[in-house]
């Protein structure tokens, strides 16, 4: 079992979807990724918060296994996003984007996370991706996020940075933009020529492709009775691709072992998604995650003699 | 080995995609549909023409054991369909529809047809398609498509003839549109509480969801590095979902059967959006169906030991 270290935002979240409204719940892709991959291995943090951020949460981090001492306590106050969804889930509308205290953000690594061999480079700007990947010294398996806003205002920086990392885990809409390709096989080969030799693209409801050397798989969103909001699915797919990963030691990644930490990707995503921010993610037994992956087994069965 | 009886338009489409264009193709819900279900077993076609329609193609569909004594030849010209569709080809935009002989269509089945076991009620006025089942003397499988327009200037004769089937086989803005549901799962439980059991939802590219008596299941689309044109990839998927279920004689459907059909039905969809019109439909080989049925098999695998 291996640690994975990860950079990303902590961040108050106020949302509007049609189901309800939650305004200034605890957000941010560092929390869902940590959240999510906590469950499987143990997390090192790099992050930044304000002085309002609640230190119980931060605690509670600490209990579940995830190393805050990369998180910094900076004056000012917590990142802060507002968004709203509509029925169609699967596209967030920013409503209002505070940054606060990550305009000042270093990305400094403590020196005990440095020996980090997974790498999760969480949505934030192409150089501190880069920044944080600089002091890390023999990473062996490194999978980086992103975002329109850094494809619009920092396309080449984001390529260079994407060309140092083993796989990309992107949104359907963005991978589309960031290739210029409207065609998925196709904007696979473009991501893959660039350097990273697998590509997860993530399709909200839909589930989740996978492109490797081999043939793609397709997994599928878990059909849900009730869904409440979906930010943070992302970010909690990537805690569990990662997390299993990691936790079974995976460098020299086969097949069916990258396959399956997507299906642990859809089922952390599918636990986010059931309640307002992380509250549902935050609570899910051990037993609940095996089972869900067990239901990922029986929704895709067919080939049965 | 069961014939299936079907009832559907044929027609001549001119198609905009971003990747070309197609003047007046041969199509329709009944040509899509017996070429694709003409793989797995004979099909029985109730349809209308004009004097416009091209003899040749009429002695095709003998050629692959559709027999077209349903298809009623009419003074006048063929139902003309114009449609777009931007890069997301999974909503087409209607540019024009012209009925001419459709609106002298009856529906009338020759006596040799009524003793039909599977029936598939293709997109037409939910009076036809009840007019046609009524001339049916023991069905033992229906499967019922519609579209938009239906639904919203026939709904409740709509929902009348959807109680007298087996399974309905819809896109899925279109069950939402039904339902007025817009939770798929939940959907789901409103169609069945109609009266069928079986609800296939077709999501395009995404593949399609199956809801039974039990768990869902879920097929996802094939990733396909060139599409051309999505007309007809619905009722393609019905004729393979129809033609793989009367060609085992399954009327007591299990589970894995039904799991199998809705596979045959994402093979023959993706084959048909390969090439405008049904040019790459009709050319299909059987054991290409084979090797695509067995790419879905790999596509979905993930619990290996």
């Amino acid at each position: 079992m291996a640690p994975i270290v990860c950079i990303g935002s902590m961040a108050f979240d106020s949302i509007e979807t049609p189901f309800g409204k939650a305004g200034k719940v605890l957000g941010g892709s560092a929390n869902y990724f940590s959240l999510a991959a906590s469950y499987f291995t143990s997390v090192r943090c790099v992050s930044i918060v304000g002085e309002d951020y609640p230190k119980e949460h931060l605690e509670l981090l600490q209990n579940r296994g995830v190393d805050i001492s990369g998180v910094k306590l900076e004056q000012g106050k917590t990142f802060h996003w507002a968004g709203r969804y509509s029925y169609d889930m699967n596209t967030a509308h920013t409503l209002e984007t505070c940054l606060n205290v990550l305009e000042k953000f270093e990305a400094n690594v403590p020196a005990h996370f440095q020996d980090s061999e997974f790498v999760f480079l969480g949505n934030s700007t192409p150089a501190l991706q880069m920044k944080l990947l600089s002091q890390i010294k023999r990473p062996k398996f490194i999978a980086i996020d992103t975002m329109n806003l850094w494809i619009e205002n920092s396309r080449d920086a984001l390529i260079e940075a994407i060309s140092k990392c083993h796989a990309l885990i992107i949104n359907e809409a963005e991978v589309r933009q960031l290739t210029q390709v409207y065609n998925l096989v196709q904007a696979a080969k473009a991501v893959r020529s660039w350097g990273p030799q697998i590509l997860v693209v993530k399709r909200g409801e839909y589930g989740a492709v996978l492109f490797d050397h081999g043939e793609p798989f397709s997994a599928p969103g878990l059909p849900l009775a009730e869904v409440k909001d979906p930010t943070g699915a992302g970010d909690s797919f990537a805690g569990g691709f990662m997390g299993y990963l990691a936790s079974a030691g995976h460098y020299s990644l086969s097949r069916y072992e990258l396959r399956k930490a997507v299906i642990y990707g859809c089922v952390m995503a599918s636990h986010t998604v059931q309640d307002f921010g992380f509250a549902e993610l935050v609570n899910v037994k051990k037993d609940q995650i095996q089972g869900r992956y067990d239901r990922f087994v029986d929704l895709t069965r067919f080939h049965v003699e």
